[in-house]
């Protein structure tokens, strides 16, 4: 790894992006805007280094963070906060570096997570969200959190969720444990907190496509057993808009 | 007035809007783009009719509305509710119709109203704000709302708010009563509540950049005293900015 270069510092970031305007968090080759480019550029202005950084979750096009976690390797010796008030400084209005902290060489945002927590807004009302609206799902038809909580807690017993990710996925395997899972429902508003080992493509989205075909009772509890158990993704709902989504945390 | 019109409904809105795309509430000759060119236009799209609105409050460019109230008269006989669908189907995304009601034909939005309710929102943090960025005044420097608070109750008693008027405002009275206020304090944010019969021009930004003067500690409980019963608008603080406004409530 670059940064086990010894004349480099492992700096870890938390950053915080609403993605509205980017091309999602990956870097891309077709000048199109993103997180991680914008990122780098900014850590590049201030130092005058090239930088690579790595982040832990490829958050979609459209996507929010309040815990994204990157790391990269620095030469630059400036105490940590005025780094991260330099970058912050070359940083558009919507992206932020909340903390910066020096990490041990082998620390690697992605593969050293231990879980992710990502959240889902909906806004479940007839009229249209306003200072909410890059945020939410504006979902009309009404809604019963009860059983869309019920379903959600089944997630917590079985492990393959091949039927939640997006079709066509190259994974090696598609089990994943989800951990910790509540709704908290404050009307207009149901939110969705998801924490889990690791997320198949689409997976939080794909649950809460299916989780509002429970919600707005047009399939049962049983039938969203049994999309689950099946495990193909043609029986579970469609896949929930990015703007709802949020990553919000990282655990180490 | 033309909607004592037999032929016109007088129809009661409460509006929400983000400012920040906007020169202020009040429609302009010079094609700046305002919430009542735009609102008159949206009501305009659906029914065919061409309408004046009547705001109650004329939000400055960059202030927000929560709840600002407007009236016009219509012919179209439409049930309220597809009215309300048609004209937010019409308008753009950061204004918002959030409920219509038809009212006597007297009803005047500004002249009929018995308080208004602003909020001020402070970001008090070295980090500036990300989510929030369009709806705070971002103030590094550290803040104590406890004085802030004492000083926001002396307003209570005093009702000349000379000090805290535009300079060269034409009014007849500088006399206005608040009723209520407070201060909610939520680490980063500071938020303040006015509610008063009327407002002077920039009375809310001109209290609230003399509070943040207190909160400082840059001047003392006495100097605001005195600055208050002086009553000349020099000695106060600078006019805090447009952003962190809100016009949250129209009371009849």
């Amino acid at each position: 790894l670059y940064y086990s270069n010894p004349q480099l510092r492992n700096l870890k970031m938390i950053v915080a992006y609403e993605g509205t305007n980017y091309s999602g968090f990956q870097r891309q080759q077709n000048g199109l805007l993103t997180i991680q480019g914008v990122l780098e550029e900014g850590i590049s202005k201030f130092s005058g280094e090239t930088v690579r950084v790595i982040g832990a979750g490829r958050t979609d096009a459209g996507v929010h963070a309040q815990g994204q976690v990157v790391n990269f390797g620095l030469k630059n010796r400036l105490p940590l906060d005025q780094i991260q008030r330099a970058v912050n400084h070359f940083l558009p209005r919507d992206i932020l570096v909340k903390s910066i902290t020096e990490v041990d060489p082998d620390f690697h945002a992605r593969r050293s997570a231990r879980s992710k927590t990502y959240s889902y807004r909906i806004y479940n009302s007839k009229i249209r969200p306003l200072f909410e609206r890059n945020f939410v799902y504006h979902y009309q038809y009404q809604l019963d959190p009860k059983p869309m909580e019920t379903a959600l807690t089944l997630l917590l017993v079985k492990h393959d969720f091949k039927s939640f990710q997006a079709a066509g996925s190259p994974v090696k395997t598609t089990i994943r444990t989800i951990h910790h899972c509540k709704i908290i429902s404050i009307p207009p508003e149901i939110k969705i907190f998801i924490n889990a080992d690791g997320f198949l493509y689409h997976m939080v989205r794909n649950i809460v496509g299916t989780l509002l075909l429970v919600g707005s009772d047009r399939i049962t509890l049983d039938k969203f057993t049994r999309i689950f158990e099946g495990a193909t993704r043609t029986a579970a709902g469609p896949t929930a808009p990015a703007q709802g989504l949020c990553l919000e945390e990282v655990i180490y």
